[in-house]
């Protein structure tokens, strides 16, 4: 990132944008992400540009629903890939801290330098915070069921044997084999039409360390699961950027 | 780039917007590109997932006006950044030696090695498809009025003395400045509610190797100018993808 590009004017109107653009760029310095993470940054940039930057009172809704069932879960697990750990890693310990479970990290392009980077910046942010958050993901000694390859490596003691996942930015086909494995899966992501929105028990249509910042607020709370319908939350979030862009030229 | 994620299955339903993922990945470790290029292509790539990855008859008639309007110019000229080169760097000098005009890079984040990467591979390409097309932005010698910095630098014969200028993918503030010059301003943009699109004279709502191609099948039938109505043509898109988002969950 050269000094031109590193320089964010707090008057800028995108301003909180470019801040959280800046972190991905700097964890990608440090070694902890694919080259396609950047990619799909701006891929969720776009969606939240559409939807004004902002949680839609939709995607609260799914948040307090995503709380509500981590905080009844026997087992829950929080799934982290790179970009999660690099935009709201402090964030996701303390959600981890709230509810006495562990993290695992879990990356579709898994190196042992990447996964040392990861694990080293996680236990970094423990420290920091005076937690003492459980890390998994860095010996793996399961599998989950349909995925081949390092995609589907997990550890026994944390994904493989969660009743209910939090998975912010995850793949289509790994969400689709964690449901299919009788999981509650709780999803993080900007498109509502992606197969994880879709696929998921809950799809939270809304920025990673927005949502981070509400489930912090809203698990204390313990709010209680209702009979949630995915499909009109999605449907809810789609209506929002199709309504801001009607008649915008008329 | 790994080479896992090297790896492109034909297959794959998205293959054509993974092979171009791929061109601008390559480019990245040539050091053609600025950081936030990556961000920028995944930006793009969001809205073409929207417009069905395809051109849509609204900018296919924003293309054959483009072309229209580089056939009648005095003095055009294209304006190309690092990614418009990284994806379609053969295809705009086959248009600039169509309409024996001159091309000039033009870059937001400007270093001497990122100049000299894409005046390189530009170069390299002239001699590969044996054209002599006038490759401009490496000796700036005028500014374009209103920007700061590096990012106003310009060539007095190639961008400040052209009265049509296509520039695919531009920044905002240069697209403004260059109308308030006055001069036509073509935009390639898959965002229809950027403000190069808004504030362009053509706004071309497509995936810039998608336009290129369709320019060089037009520009030889010498298409008539119209009077056009930008902010209809953008509508158009906008409605395109709000009905592709319409009762998907009902």
């Amino acid at each position: 990132m050269s000094d031109e590009e590193n320089i964010v004017d707090p008057s800028h109107p995108r301003y909180e944008s470019l801040m959280i653009r800046k972190k991905v760029a700097e964890a990608g310095v440090k070694g902890m992400l694919a080259d396609s993470a950047m990619i799909a940054h701006g891929r969720g940039e776009a969606f939240d540009y559409l939807l004004g930057e902002q949680t839609i009172p939709s995607a609260r809704e799914a948040t307090k629903e995503a709380a509500a069932r981590l905080v009844r879960a026997r087992k829950p697990v929080l799934s982290l890939n790179g970009n999660a750990i690099a935009l709201a890693g402090q964030e996701f310990l303390t959600i981890a801290s709230q509810l006495d479970c562990p993290v695992e990290i879990n990356i579709f392009y898994r190196t042992p330098e990447r996964m040392g980077a990861l694990l080293g910046h996680l236990k970094m942010l423990n420290t920091k915070l005076g937690l003492d958050v459980e890390i998994l993901g860095g010996v793996p000694d399961a599998r989950i069921e349909g995925l081949e390859g390092p995609r589907g490596a997990c550890q026994s003691n944390g994904i493989f044997e969660a009743d209910t996942i939090l998975v912010p930015l995850e793949d289509g086909d790994r969400c689709e084999a964690l449901v299919a494995m009788g999981k509650e899966v709780l999803v993080i992501d900007l498109n509502p039409l992606s197969r994880s929105s879709r696929g998921g028990t809950v799809g939270i249509v809304d920025e990673v360390t927005r949502v981070a910042k509400n489930l912090i607020q809203m698990i204390p709370q313990k709010p209680q699961p209702t009979d949630w319908n995915n499909n009109q939350a999605l449907q809810a979030a789609l209506n929002h950027i199709t309504t801001s862009m009607s008649d915008r030229f008329a």
